[in-house]
């Protein structure tokens, strides 16, 4: 809540990376990292890091967090919530006056929501080598340069290669769901499986224009209307691939635009494009190729070319260490916290952590599934049952760090 | 072709109503006018009449004409080839050097296109008086007044009711089709039946925002995808209207929108226009009924909120004049011509004038049913054909009502 308190007055609530108010958001959270007795950094690539030495210097870093900027008209939940969550679990670990034999971390990851510069999960790619010089060199409207700005946070684009860990033995994430499926299904924790691939796809359709008064029904070639029927297939597809519970699937038609776009023209262009996300690239690819074959189907029923079909963006889905997955099932099982596994629709910097460390997520439940909307909400409660489960998941991973020597 | 040459000449072809190059294609018809022998006059609503008398003073007058505005990036015979004809028409009568009985009139309609002032037809509406006191004071973005810009043009606001004609027996207007009727099918004369009525229908959904990723299809509450459903079902039913054969039937879904419009966002919002027509009041309250009918079983369907099913705005259908139909029919078919009755799902001038007196139109084939495009097209063969029919007709006309006394 101190956090979201530090917001652009006029939209709250905003807190984007690189900002005046993230960097004053960072000096609180540097100095409740202090106050509870870690020593903090800013790393290469511009993440804040929280270090409570292990008793056993060389064992791997039990690492915890997520990142504190925001979208413009956020919420206070998203990525806030993970890295109090990671403070709070080293607080009370120090608290214990027992040192753990690993050295445990809070990272704030840096800008991970979409940066003017055009690129999300900038420290956490850091963090995995993956920030290179094509990206460094990405400008914001105003001219500036990433790399730029990445030294105006405190890091330093010339030793990035000091960023990329090779020492942390487990990374843990919490984060509120930005979904309805726990709140509607009234379970405590979601054990993250994986993080889907995300397909984008354009498809273009071309009739002619035509007067709406004077060009008989039988003789048009109206490019709104395959447009409009390869939506609802895709609708009744989506549901029918998500239905068949073989992989997380969801699929989205957010835009559809339509040309001239006046009530009394027959549309001659109409365009739409399609989200696909799935845990599994096998059914993305079925999902790809019934699309094609009804919406070329449904251009030639309507005799409009269907002048576009393409693949705009296309990533792979990242799966989380089945290890963790159990220490973190366990721990929800030892506090007698309900939990399901769950696929996430969304990006996250666990995901960027996962290639070059075992990675796992937890997500509590939010309000009605909203995010990146000033409504976001979770409950205190929830999130103090997603620490909880942190916290024992990472006395059990050290315990057993110890047990395997 | 001469006044096609008028045009602002960034973008061809204009010659937007009460605009300087207006005037000049004006003052260009005048003398074409007075050259072929006819006295010509502005009336107070604004409209260029050109009159050559008759044998019978008292007689019915014989009217012809169209307008020679266009819209901002028109063509060069919407319109155009109507006032063209009809200058023909006069031509020849007088080089028959054998004066008519009846009085014939060349009108050049004021404005039939819609105008900066949000009116159209300004010219044939003060023909049958309906160019009311609220619509002289409107006004266009630069806050003249339209009954300014009538005076600009050489009307007289204060004298407009002896603009009202109740002294004319026939009105006939020839227009290309804007249509691709008679090119599809072949046929040289269309003798336009009726001009349909316009409803247009506004239908908003209401749902709920989700993230692409995170909302799950079933708990989905997309609002594009009822909105997609009812534009293919629409499109069906009209499909089958209009197939019946009980009356012309059209209906467009020329405007889809969905709110907020990102790839990754599930819509909350969504609304189409629909632009229904028919000569038949009951086809498209049929059509309605229906509409209302599966907009609101999609929306239970889907999960989201009908908010709006609203009609916007409706006028009834304009029969054309029986007898003078068959006066244009018979010309045709003496003249050798092939011909079709045909509705107009387009507005135009004569349907104004069919409030004061006996009406009828024909259409003449235009280049893939294009208009308002510079493409629009209409060979010369088929606009003289045209004017041959409205030659035909007048002397018929003319005739008959010698023989009627």
């Amino acid at each position: 809540m101190k956090l979201g308190e530090m917001t652009e007055p006029e939209r709250p609530f905003t807190r984007r990376a690189f900002s005046p108010l993230f960097m004053h958001g960072r000096a609180f959270l540097m100095r409740r990292l202090e106050e509870a007795g870690l020593s903090t950094r800013i790393d290469a690539a511009g993440n804040l890091v929280g270090r409570l030495d292990g008793l056993d210097p060389s064992a791997p870093v039990i690492a915890l967090g997520s990142h504190s900027d925001t979208v413009a008209r956020g919420g206070r939940f998203d990525g806030v919530a993970g890295v109090i969550a990671a403070l709070e679990v080293a607080r009370t670990l120090k608290e214990k006056g027992r040192p753990l034999r690993s050295p445990v971390e809070v990272i704030d990851c840096l800008a991970e929501e979409p940066t003017d510069f055009g690129l999300s999960c900038v420290g956490s790619r850091g963090l995995c080598g993956k920030l290179d010089e094509r990206m460094l060199a990405m400008t914001n409207p105003w001219g500036e340069r990433l790399d730029q700005a990445l030294r105006g946070v405190g890091g330093d684009p010339s030793r990035l290669s000091e960023a990329v860990r090779n020492d942390i033995g487990a990374f843990l994430e919490l984060h509120i769901e930005q979904g309805p499926v726990l709140e509607a299904r009234g379970i405590d924790i979601g054990i993250v499986t994986s993080i889907v691939g995300i397909r984008r796809i354009e498809i273009v359709f071309e009739g002619q224009a035509a007067h709406a008064g004077t060009a008989p029904m039988e003789l048009r070639r109206d490019a709104a209307v395959p447009a409009a029927a390869t939506l609802v297939e895709i609708r009744r597809l989506a549901d029918a691939l998500a239905d068949e519970g073989r992989g997380y699937f969801v699929a989205t038609v957010g835009v559809i635009q339509v040309e001239p776009g006046g009530a009394n023209v027959v549309p001659k262009r109409s365009r739409i494009v399609i989200d696909a996300r799935s845990s599994d690239p096998e059914i993305t690819e079925r999902f790809t190729q019934r699309v094609d074959m009804f919406s070329a189907a449904l251009a030639f029923e309507f005799r409009v070319d269907r002048s576009r079909f393409s693949i705009l963006s296309d990533s792979e889905p990242s799966m989380f260490d089945r290890n963790l997955q159990g220490a973190l099932a366990r721990a929800a099982d030892r506090l007698g916290l309900s939990r399901v596994d769950i696929a996430s629709g969304a990006g996250h910097d666990a995901a960027f952590l996962a290639r070059v460390c075992p990675a796992a997520m937890i997500f509590v439940p939010c309000l009605k599934g909203m995010s990146h909307t000033p409504d976001e909400w979770a409950d205190k409660s929830a999130i103090a049952s997603g620490a909880a489960v942190l916290l024992e998941a990472v006395l059990e991973l050290d315990e057993r760090s110890n047990a395997g020597r």
